[in-house]
């Protein structure tokens, strides 16, 4: 017999307002991970989930587990996960949507006096946004599992310049202990691990869905450093021929590579290849033929094989330019970071929730990455569901609709029950 | 009967000399238009023709004449002119190798004791380095000829901010006059207008020629505020059909256009298509798929149809990229200032005089404009003669060869006399 359980969507619209109005900078909201913002939001989902009468913990990395006891206490246990930082001038959903659909559905349980058989835990987690904070990846998912690497923790913080380390005992936490392996979590204690976040990209928004189902997270292989050399010559006395211009030369590789994952894409590889800086350098100006240009390259894919075939036509593409245009490219790769696959079996437990709750869903991969990913990564059974979002993330204008929100937390509500019964 | 003329190069080489001690910055050579370093040159210019000889007079904008008198002053004289001001950091050839190579033609003259019929003018020009001070134009020679539109003289300085007035005033001349048109040198009072100048491209020095004539000077039409538009999204998260990416559309544009250049030059076209600049914006960042873009265009070409094909290109392309891409493209275009025609006539007995010497040289275009640019316009009988530079112009490495000037001052010097013969 199935209990009848229904997320205490309230308690999640009050906690969305109250995160809102504590971490508004003016313009966005900012949730610096070891810092104000973040320490604010522990605190506001703290109080709720004792006024709930949960169990509340902190792990030495200062992540916060708050577990609805089950009845075998022993029993290994159900984690409903994300983490509470933002970026600077952020939005409020992206992380927060996940630890408040998680005490929405632990609420639900507790007002029907429903006492699953393992412990079900809410886990907020601390400093996932990487490209914001600490560029290490994942430092607070992964000192979660007791699987932080040590020198991880010397990571400056990119607005601080200061280590990881300094900033988690300044919060009051122990990094001598999370160097040390010590946790709440270690990989093999957990059934399962589910993560709901807005989808930060338009594709639900687009197709008018309100639910996708993740079925991995990309693997990725960045260029950060790229510049191409050439001379910098009067733009009016230079003729073509004896140019080495490298604004002509960059623009003519991202082209070819832009045409090469269109290529990629219709052979079915599912991959993303983005110039996020594509600039020619201070020293240019008018009346000059510009002498460097730099870039930086984001590639991301499904599988290593898209991966490897875009930086294969990287390597492809550049001689031919390098010798038509007098220039000469340097890039720096950065390491081959792989796809992480999503559990088959949750997202198979979650669709079928998702169908008995008649709520239309979409099955994708990630483009981003997530806390899920060092679960995952540790032998964790894990998976994710996005909530369509407006706006895409990592912006004020985040606008995941209650109504959106409120079918994430029935099904990952369901699949919890279900899953620690 | 012809004299035996021969140029002073000790002189040049002296007064070079002198130049570059009092007027290197540490970097490169800066000679402020209507500032310490132009004044300066012009100190140094002005004494070693008075110590000649010459007759020396300044005109209500500053420029200098330095005059060896002909027979018959009421005469239309001959000038051999050029500009003394510098860029910052710039070299020390650009400009003062034309007023340097007047002076040592008339103090050749002057040791022969060649008395020419009619006046020549060695001509020291103020403030023609458009791109770093006064952007209005080449306000020295047309003040010259009495022909600089009052409005110019409220051009701001690019430095300082200050209007062309001031600066004029504050190093001892009369903007007023210059308003009124009051000048020495009324376009009817000359005879023919050269100027050498050191070659501001590559061309001889990869020809191996040292000496070119000048056939035309560009005409040009630029665009100095362009802009893409899109939409900054997350580069994991938005798959490629829903991306609205302002750098891939730049880049896409720069290179179609690229190509359009490659074609027209095929047909015959002589022109030059420069992005001089090609960049996302400060907002740009690594996950961030950029939302905005922008661009300047150096257009320049030796016929009004050359330009305008570039441009008729331009809007070709754009409207294709803007759809398929789903971005817009902001542009503003400049004034289509028209290219200006060299005298043949001065071209074909600069030719002769290089042929008697037994100087090789090259007939070309110049891709720069120069203060010969003014004196065409305003009817004078115009040419140019470029002096082979290694390392381009508007810069610390300018590299012209002794042995390369000597042949411009031979040229020049054979071609005065004759001229005012």
């Amino acid at each position: 017999m199935r209990p009848n359980l229904t997320p205490d969507l309230d308690l999640a619209a009050r906690l969305f307002a109250t995160l809102r109005e504590r971490t508004f900078d003016g313009i966005g909201i900012t949730r610096e991970a070891y810092g104000p913002g973040e320490r604010i939001a522990h605190e506001i989902v703290r109080a709720e989930a004792e006024a709930l009468g949960l169990e509340t913990r902190t792990d030495p990395a200062g992540n916060l587990l708050m577990t609805l006891a089950g009845r075998d206490r022993a029993a290994k246990r159900i984690i409903l996960g994300s983490h509470l930082d933002s970026v600077p001038q952020g939005g409020n959903y992206d992380g927060a949507a996940g630890v408040l659909a998680g005490l929405a559905a632990v609420a639900g349980m507790k007002y029907a006096g429903f006492t699953p058989a393992r412990d079900i835990t809410v886990l907020a987690i601390r400093a996932e946004e990487g490209g914001a904070w600490f560029p290490s990846g994942l430092p607070g998912s992964r000192a979660a599992l007791g699987r932080l690497p040590p020198e991880h923790l010397k990571t400056p913080r990119l607005d601080s310049g200061r280590p990881l380390a300094d900033h988690m005992r300044e919060e009051g936490f122990d990094p001598d202990a999370v160097a040390r392996g010590e946790c709440l979590l270690p990989p093999n204690s957990i059934q399962a691990y589910v993560e709901l976040h807005i989808e930060q990209g338009p594709v639900l928004e687009a197709q008018e869905i309100p639910i996708a189902l993740v079925t991995s997270l990309p693997g990725s292989r960045r260029i950060r450093e790229g510049r191409v050399l050439g001379q910098y010559n009067h733009s009016g006395a230079t003729p073509r021929r004896y140019r080495h211009d490298a604004a002509i030369a960059l623009a003519e590789f991202a082209t070819r590579l832009d045409d090469e994952w269109a290529r990629l894409e219709t052979q079915g590889h599912s991959l993303v290849v983005t110039f996020c800086i594509l600039a020619t350098t201070e020293q240019a100006g008018f009346t000059k033929v510009p002498g460097e240009a730099r870039f930086q390259i984001d590639v991301r894919g499904t599988t290593e094989a898209s991966i490897t075939a875009v930086h294969d036509a990287i390597d492809r593409l550049i001689p031919g330019i390098e010798s038509r245009r007098g220039v000469r490219f340097e890039l720096t790769r950065g390491p081959l970071s792989p796809p992480t696959p999503m559990s088959a079996e949750i997202r198979s437990s979650l669709s079928r929730a998702a169908e008995e709750l008649g709520i239309d869903y979409l099955t994708m991969p990630s483009g981003g990455g997530h806390d899920a990913g060092a679960f995952a990564q540790n032998g964790v059974p894990t998976c994710m569901l996005f909530v369509r979002n407006q706006n895409g993330s990592h912006n004020p204008h985040e606008a995941m609709r209650m109504e959106d929100f409120a079918r994430g937390c029935e099904i990952i509500t369901r699949w919890a029950a279900e899953a620690a019964s």
